[in-house]
């Protein structure tokens, strides 16, 4: 069989050669034909995203606050399925009925030392009119906050995460008993009161720091496109770790008449009180503390001493909420496959704004609209995808993923049955080309981006990437960049958009895209997220929104046009193998730290090096860190590596001899299961719906991603007997995934083999 | 003779054995029986230093501004000199005459885009009476300032570093005819100048950032110790990095009549006017500019966006100065030794202050009085140094270490023949003792931090140093600290004291060392810096007083009583031969930098990874770096190697069997010239008043030091010629003490083997 296989490889080879150079080789997942007329279509597709019309649709989709509930977000709704209609699509308004709560009582005040009451509002800017639609606005708040009445001590934490704790502890302020003020950044929003309540905070106030977003970034808006000092981010606190979507429909589509948990059972529904505020309603309330100097890194920008408390300051926090269950609208628009109507490519963005959305998330939906308008005109033209075509506007994105979610939960099966790719955006803008997913799929982001031009430079996105790869990276990442490695890295997925469900739950082939990172700014979740400041301090003549509908929808063309799902394995196995070398050297890390830390108690160094008129507590002994069962993973690794080549090796021989002739209904069939495969069937450790072996949200990071996440988070807490726990399953998983694609070579070799 | 020293070796080893059962071994340098008497008047001397006495002599020293020049540092000399006496000491008044400019004139004001006068004042506080002696107190300047009457826009330099140069160049801005304004921090601040200068600048401020040095580091003073809105750090900008000292008469003692050169051509004079500012000062020129927003790691505490211009700001500075020559009075005492009594142990701390100079430089001159006292009554029961041991008070150190520069050279033969030691201190505070120095004087300064009690905590001083090493040092330290090494290391040389003098220019054996790590605080050069400040917020009960006086006292007394000068050159042949190991990391890292960028250019990464809308000019192209002739160096460090094991197993057998029957007066008239082998007689590049091979400060970092300056700086500027050159001539130095080392040993060995 290798004799025969190694023949077959230098014929492929001869072929690709010849191939090469009458015309460019085939694309991955195609014959030599089938390649060609793909090629047409795809360039046809790519000449028709009009700047103008995307421009057009995002003033219209943000004209008025649009969020979950209120009027423009109907109407936004019912005017893009009509939109697909006119493009010739199918399309629905598929609705649930979600709990929504929003504020019926805001207050927050400094009664001691000083008293102060903090505003709470973003005011209207005459050079922005969309400002000033006060009525529609939603208020500065933090959806899924608990409710509370309550009046405490300040203890400031920094970013509010686990390690900011960890400092507190040593400078022996405890924040029982009081309510925390937190800076935006460093973790998800929704991670800082969780772990401030977990802590035994009684409430907490998240501000955003001008340090990270605000004047030390650049002018503030109008002036420049940075927060202006009364801005507020907006945002959910939902404990979307555990499980995004509806609180009270865990696992199931909150369709009317569903049953429902109490909201106060809700597991992901904060258990105090959370209100975010503009860095000019904080600044009192730091100034008025007093206790240990914060930290250098703890500092933002204010012109303030940053101490950590606990008070004098004493704050009146009082937040309650109208629990209302409000209707949901996800638009779905279908373009039916020719010849295998029941494999779906999906595609998503969401259309709910925290207030009028412009670059998040419009900005992102606009280009979608204007790939639906530009298949539509390729159907006229004759085409018709292989594979049916389902886009996707997902409304209350903003307050939990709800209505990716709870579609995802209505349609699981179908959708564990029939999708091959989800592919998200949300929002966009000017800059380089990012990309995180699946990682079989990083050879077709940069089979892709290599065709798209970059509209700044006139080279490809993929260069651009290149570029900035070279310039930034490390030294491995550099020599990758330059040719150690054929395809640009792409990145794993945390959370914070509409993919979560997709990838993380139902273990469907997951991409994530947009442009962005030279379109700084601070109005995010803000009411300055407006048509205005988009089209000053953005993509502002839509260039890039062509660029993300033309890099979009080729993904979405050539996966739904390919013979074979256009899947690369040899970039799983390295990027899991890299996570496993993580996972050693995080444990090795961790012991190496413990030990230090006991030897340092042991000699009595941790106490000499205290600084006798401000000492901090000394560090908590610890037990050694055992070994790990790597291994297990290592071998598991290996058997995927070994599968992953012979399906290469006779992916390479099918596409020489006649890749037509192979079994391809089976084949996809099998391949369309990969990320299923590495679901843990029982979920992670106190998550259950998160199930991903290899990709997951941080329980105590957010929107980060941990990978391997069962076993890092185990290591992160020290839970030796829970990480050779997880080792076990995420290498039952990655051997199910080994096998999967055992079969698929089995498939292709059928029919692949010369006799 | 390898066998016999073996066998002498063994015999020393299990002498030294007993000898540790019997009591303690002998001090380093001593016999048997010295050592004994030794140590008993070391523990006489340290019991006498007095808090009280130290608190007593640092109010009357800092009760008014005592700068060069001012009434209250004539009495201050006279007194001293006059304690000098009442303890039994010989002691003098050396006069001086310095050229010392005064403002005549001083005016910033910014003419647009808005006026603003600054106000170029420290206000007294009712708090700290010693604040309000105005009609004393030396205005907010910076001495040896270029004159001028400019009117220009403004450009941010952040630090002002060459670095910083390189960062503006890539932002395509210039300061060809602007006034700079940089932040104190990150170099020498008259390293700012200098470049601003060399870069075309017209002028130059210097300001205060609270982020460094105010508000963000803590409470401001009066409430807390930091630098408050109104405070400015005073100081000299003489470029001290060429010569040090009097500027018109460069070599030679300033005494009256000496020939001077006028101050106009004086090369050590800034070009430009330099004034440094408040940070309130600061304030509305930093906020009225325009121009990219400046890097992240530019930005400091202040409430604004940090822009780098160049303008709209534009600001007029006139500065005119009294170029007057005033008397300089350095305080110099004698204790006569008894046996070698023209080998000189000298020991100083500045007398001046900027203003009332409490913390600096008084908090260290209290102290080295209180020695002196010490010394006084050892004397009165019977005690005689074997050597003489001067102390001095330094004049004029704050303006570019006038009194102990011109004291060097009007003694310099004397010096380079006598001195055996010099020991500075400058101020003192709270916390952990520091050291630093000639790398042969490591084990002497490890042996006395092993005999002094910290006060905060009952330890040796020396396990505080190695708990700070354990808990802030990267792992090599942790592992040097537990014990791979024997020692502690001490730090190398720069400059920013009176040593400079002694070690950079005529090669005597030198240590600066303090207490300090637990004192922060923003007094510095301001008429804050108090005796109610340092009370307040330093040493309040001077036990960190006592102990300095404790370690310089303990290391005055073991150097002139030592029958062999305590020196270890094993430390110094592997700090050597460390320096080399990083010579040889930095000219790799140049290449390969310079190679990258090379590269970066040909594939045209730089220009793909620019932003169109703030494009960054490209780097230029370089040639690349040659392979320099190391292994010169590695070949003299081989033979000091050689060398310095050969005098310490001469040692060890000499002190085994008889260290009294050694030529010790010839011995010791070799070892005092170990620094001056290491001298390049005609000093660095550009600089031949610096001729010390190893130890200089940096020429564009002032008072950092740069170890192996002549090849460092060389390879810093890529001028590779002048790399090789310096390599010659630092290994002929290197050479030159593997020689002296084994002349030693040749003394050593005529005594010390066993027939």
């Amino acid at each position: 069989m290798n004799r025969a296989l190694r023949a077959g490889l230098a014929a492929g080879a001869a072929l690709t050669l010849i191939a090469a150079h009458a015309e460019d080789p085939p694309l991955r997942g195609f014959t030599a034909e089938s390649s060609r007329i793909q090629r047409e279509w795809e360039e046809k597709f790519r000449a028709i995203p009009d700047t103008g019309r995307i421009r057009a649709m995002l003033r219209t989709l943000a004209a008025r606050p649009n969020h979950l509930g209120s009027p423009h977000m109907k109407q936004n709704a019912e005017m893009v399925r009509d939109a697909f209609r006119s493009y010739g699509w199918e399309a629905e308004i598929e609705e649930f009925r979600v709990l929504f709560p929003t504020p019926k009582e805001r207050v927050l005040e400094m009664v001691a030392p000083v008293k102060f009451t903090a505003r709470l509002d973003e005011p209207a800017l005459k050079e922005d009119p969309s400002t000033s639609q006060k009525s529609e606005q939603l208020p500065t708040y933090n959806t899924y906050s608990g409710e509370g009445d309550v009046t405490a001590p300040l203890v400031y934490v920094n970013y509010g995460t686990p390690a900011d704790y960890e400092v507190l502890e040593r400078q022996g302020v405890s924040v029982k008993g009081a309510i925390v003020i937190a800076r935006y950044g460093g973790s998800w929003r929704g991670i800082k009161p969780k772990v401030a309540y977990e802590h035994g905070a009684v409430g907490c106030l998240i501000y955003s720091d001008p340090k990270d977003d605000g004047y030390a970034q650049g002018e503030v808006y109008p002036a420049g496109p940075w927060r202006p000092r009364d801005g507020v981010q907006r945002g959910s606190v939902m404990d979307m770790p555990v499980y995004p979507g509806d609180p009270t429909t865990p696992g199931v589509g909150s369709k009317e008449g569903v049953q429902r948990l109490d909201w106060r059972d809700a597991t992901t529904i904060m258990k105090i009180p959370v209100l975010p505020i503009s860095y000019a309603d904080a600044q009192p309330l730091l100034a008025a503390m007093t206790g240990p100097v914060a930290p250098a890194a703890w500092r933002g920008a204010l012109p303030i001493t940053y101490r950590i408390g606990p008070g004098p300051a004493r704050v009146h926090l009082k937040l309650t909420f109208n629990w209302d269950i409000v209707p949901l609208y996800d638009v779905v628009a279908k373009l039916r496959g020719s010849t295998w109507p029941d494999e779906w490519v999906v595609r998503g963005n969401h259309i709910d704004g925290w207030v009028n959305g412009a670059s998040d998330p419009l900005a992102g939906l606009a280009p979608e609209l204007e790939e639906a308008r530009a298949m539509g005109e390729l159907v006229k033209q004759g085409w018709r995808p292989k594979r049916t075509i389902v886009y996707a506007a997902w409304d209350g994105e903003e307050h939990g993923l709800l209505g990716s979610t709870e579609w995802a939960e209505q349609h699981a099966t179908e959708l564990s049955e029939k999708a091959v790719l989800y592919i998200n955006t949300d929002g966009n803008g000017r800059g380089y080309l990012g990309a995180s997913g699946s990682h079989y799929l990083e050879a077709l982001v940069n089979d892709v981006a290599r065709v798209i031009q970059d509209p700044e430079t006139g080279e490809t996105v993929w260069k651009r990437m290149q570029a900035r790869a070279i310039q930034n990276g490390d030294a491995r990442t550099k020599a990758e960049a330059r040719g150690a490695r054929e395809n640009l890295r792409i990145g794993a997925l945390g959370s914070g958009s509409d993919y979560t469900p997709f990838i993380q739950h139902l273990g469907i082939p997951t991409l994530d895209l947009g442009y962005g990172g030279e379109d700084g700014g601070g109005i995010y979740h803000s009411i300055y997220d407006t048509f205005a400041w988009y089209t000053r301090f953005s993509d502002t003549s839509f260039v890039y929104g062509r660029a993300l509908a033309q890099t979009v929808g080729t993904l979405v063309l050539r996966t739904a046009g390919a013979d074979v799902l256009p899947y690369q394995f040899d970039q799983l196995v390295e990027t899991a193998r890299g996570y496993v070398g993580e996972l050693k050297k995080l444990r090795d890390d961790e012991a190496a730290q413990i030990a230090e830390t006991n030897r340092q108690l042991d000699e009595g160094t941790a106490r000499l090096a205290n600084d006798p008129w401000k000492p901090v507590a000394l560090p908590a002994r610890q037990p050694l860190a055992p070994s790990l069962e790597f291994s297990r993973l290592d071998n598991a690794i290996d058997s995927l590596s070994a599968a992953a080549q012979r399906y290469d090796r006779a992916m390479q021989v099918a596409v020489a001899q006649n890749l037509a002739s192979v079994a391809l209904g089976q084949l996809n069939g099998l391949l369309r299961t990969a990320d299923q495969q590495m679901l843990i069937p029982e979920g992670l450790p106190k998550r259950p719906w998160f199930k991903h072996s290899l990709y997951a949200p941080g329980l105590y990071t957010g929107y980060g991603v941990k990978t391997m996440p069962g076993v890092r988070e185990a290591i992160d807490l020290h839970d030796w007997p829970l990480a050779n726990e997880q080792i076990l399953k995420a290498s039952a998983a990655l051997g199910r995934e080994a096998a999967l694609i055992r079969k698929a070579a089995d498939v292709l070799e059928r029919k692949g083999i010369v006799p």
